[in-house]
């Protein structure tokens, strides 16, 4: 009886692992054809090219975050969508207005400089002494009496020894959001923050600040560095500032969608996304129309090659990510009201750079399935699968089913180009682009192939 | 008596693991401190825009290569080396020439394209009708009264289904290297061929080219295709090619060597280094000046730290890679005449992009050795170590102690750049860079602390 029994496990183990290595061996062929209709086929690099160029920059609540919205329906449509729409997100409406301008003047010589307005930030003209930190705790250590009617100069560096540049930018970040609120307590006219780069270069960079009632911008690394030095030549230095920002009354706008609806459990889905807004400086390349063009590129692989998903693949282009998050919150919301079961949803917002893996936020279940995986990526150079961060758009979906995946990058130029007037399409490779829809594709393949409802 | 034994096994085993786990512990500590030395305070960056820009490019035989060798020592000695010297070394001498340009006469019309001449091309003056072959094999299937008297197309692109850019170069290189000698023999009066790159640009690559005594070019891809096309709608398609190229008697030039010399082993060497010519085009950035800013960087490093190696460390700014790798050749020779012996050699020659590990021509004991430390590589994202090429430079080393190594990096972009006018400085990024010297630095410093002749 005994023997019996052992005989028969033995007989289901073989069996089962002849299985696992038959479905290796087909996920692996798959994969392969994946990245071969991609690397020969994609048509993602001429959709950014269009983007960037015909469309251009499309701050949240703009004319052309509309217009970007209407081409990327278009296009999901027209790559083979069973279904495209839109889905009405209410979102802020910041505008940079006409002029934006910076002098420094010193010994009685004035010194233009180039400066970008933080989104968010109120319009004004400001000229006044300044007054320079090196951290928040420096800034907060201050008192009234030391800051009113100057402006607050933040100059602290991102931490350059970090191998990970968005550790540095997250580690770094405060200056940029909290900044200009805790100059204003302080009574400070204005702030002004060295830009969240790594870069040595001119390109000062924008990005989300909190409220505060005071006019706010960044200057480049290369004139904060300047500026600091001159602060310490010369007691005799001011800035002065011309900002024509206006935050408007909310409008509403729209995340795009479109899906190939699952052959067998249509009711399960996978997400795919990026961001459609992005700064209104530069033509939002890669932060994010990469990950946008890659998500689409996903659907019209699997189309292309006449995948037939068991599960619904969606693809979302969210609206808003880069002041409120406003299309990542509101999809969230509407996937609980439909009684709709995420299974996983991937995020690309690192940057159309050259891939390197998957972080992942998931119940532990489903990261070690995706574990399971990892060899068939190494063909690929894909070596880095770790439990992390997602992405802002999709981390509202956490709950303990769902696995969120960011497409991590090779991020050591991002921060160069990160909103800033030189983030354009020519500063995209078309290989390093492909290969991240590529790795995106396969994973959603994986997913739709392994994952199931949990119990 | 065996329980003693058993005993005094695992005393010694236990011992064993305490002192391999301390050294573990300083190897992880001393690896951070070098990339912590590299990532605030490298002057790679800088040295790399000086090369390109005050010196530019340096073919073998030229004065700027003239020029770039006092710089290479001069530097060298700068930075600390014990000991700077050049090591004699005849070159080829051949200059590209005033005059080269493109038309292509359809329908009486004349469109003028960029092209640039093969390195080593013969001069003169072509113009006659195209016969288009896609392949090697398509040329060597034709017969000389197919081919007689017109030019010789060759328009294969490079396989972008391939992950490895390398390897598609790899595998495409032959049109351009056996192109020119096999159409000239079939009665050609020229040969053209479609510029070995995965980029779909305006830029013609050079590079090397067997002997051939008819002028030779490349087109950029876009124009091989627009040709291509052109020629399936039109008999009636001829291309003008003006070349000024002149191949010049022998010159003497020199390998720049500078070390630190070991303080226990002397006459144990670990080379580093990258070639110091390049193609005539561009800046010679990527190829190869990053790869030797980055080996003068390894010396800079482990100078700057007061790291007293044990055995000698040497840099080695090789002449003439690119047309007949006579600096490499020469440099194997003396090390034998020296009755020198060497431990290991790494070049970086791939470009100076985002390091992904180190490729490795070793014994197996050298190689299994090197293969302990990889989990040392993890933290600054170093994936791939693997036995395959080292480099071109250092390859007349190998022999059955040596470790041979390349530095491995991704090298999506490196054939966007490569033989080109665009290969120029601002397509370096400064951490990308740096990263790579800190990668070459900790392989240096490993290998001089573990490493020992073989018996």
């Amino acid at each position: 009886m005994k023997y019996i029994k052992i005989f028969s496990i033995s007989i289901i183990v073989f069996y089962h692992n002849i299985c696992l290595g038959q479905t290796i061996k087909e996920d692996s062929a798959f994969i392969s054809k994946i990245y071969n209709e991609i690397l020969l086929n994609s048509t993602c690099y001429e959709e950014l090219r269009y983007l960037c160029k015909n469309i251009g920059h499309r701050v949240a609540g703009s004319p052309s975050a509309d217009k970007a919205i209407d081409w990327g329906k278009e296009r999901l449509e027209k790559l083979g969508a069973d279904n495209a729409y839109l889905m009405p997100v209410e979102v802020p409406h910041w505008s940079r207005g006409k002029n934006e301008w910076g002098k420094i003047i010193s010994n009685g010589k004035t010194e233009d400089i180039p400066v970008v307005a933080l989104g968010g930030s109120v319009g004004g003209h400001i000229k006044g002494a300044i007054i320079e930190v090196k951290s928040m705790q420096e800034l907060s250590a201050l008192n009234s009496e030391q800051v009113r009617g100057k402006i607050v100069f933040i100059n602290k560096p991102l931490d350059a020894a970090l191998i990970n540049t968005g550790a540095a930018y997250g580690g770094g970040g405060e200056i940029r959001r909290r900044g200009p609120a805790e100059a204003e307590k302080l009574g400070a006219i204005g702030c002004i923050i060295r830009s969240l780069t790594l870069a040595d270069d001119q390109f000062p960079h924008t990005g989300a600040m909190d409220p505060a009632g005071i006019p706010s911008a960044a200057l480049s690394s290369f004139h904060s560095k300047n500026l600091s030095k001159l602060l310490t030549q010369n007691n005799d230095v001011q800035i002065e500032i011309q900002l024509d920002c206006v935050n408007s009354a909310r409008v509403m706008q729209a995340n795009v969608i479109g899906e190939i609806k699952g052959r067998d459990f249509p009711n399960e889905i996978i997400t795919i996304g990026g961001h459609l807004d992005s700064w209104d400086v530069g033509e939002g390349a890669h932060d994010d129309g990469t990950g946008c063009v890659q998500s689409i590129e996903v659907l019209r692989t699997l189309v292309a090659m006449g995948y037939k998903p068991k599960r619904t693949i969606r693809v979302v282009l969210f609206i808003n990510e880069e002041f409120g998050n406003d299309g990542g919150i509101i999809y969230a919301k509407k996937t609980v009201e439909k009684g709709e079961r995420h299974l996983a949803a991937i995020e690309s917002d690192g940057g159309g750079f050259t891939p390197r893996g998957f972080s992942s936020q998931s119940p532990d279940n489903r990261f070690n399935e995706f574990m399971t995986w990892t060899s068939l990526f190494e063909p690929y150079q894909l070596h880095s699968f770790k439990r992390g961060w997602s992405g802002v758009d999709i981390a509202p979906l956490k709950n303990d089913e769902v696995a969120l995946f960011a497409l991590t990058v090779d991020n050591q130029r991002y921060f160069d180009y990160h909103h800033t007037h030189n983030d354009v399409f020519e500063n995209v490779n078309k290989r390093e682009l492909q290969l991240g829809a590529a790795a995106m594709t396969s994973l959603v393949y994986l997913i739709d192939q392994h994952y199931s409802p949990l119990p």
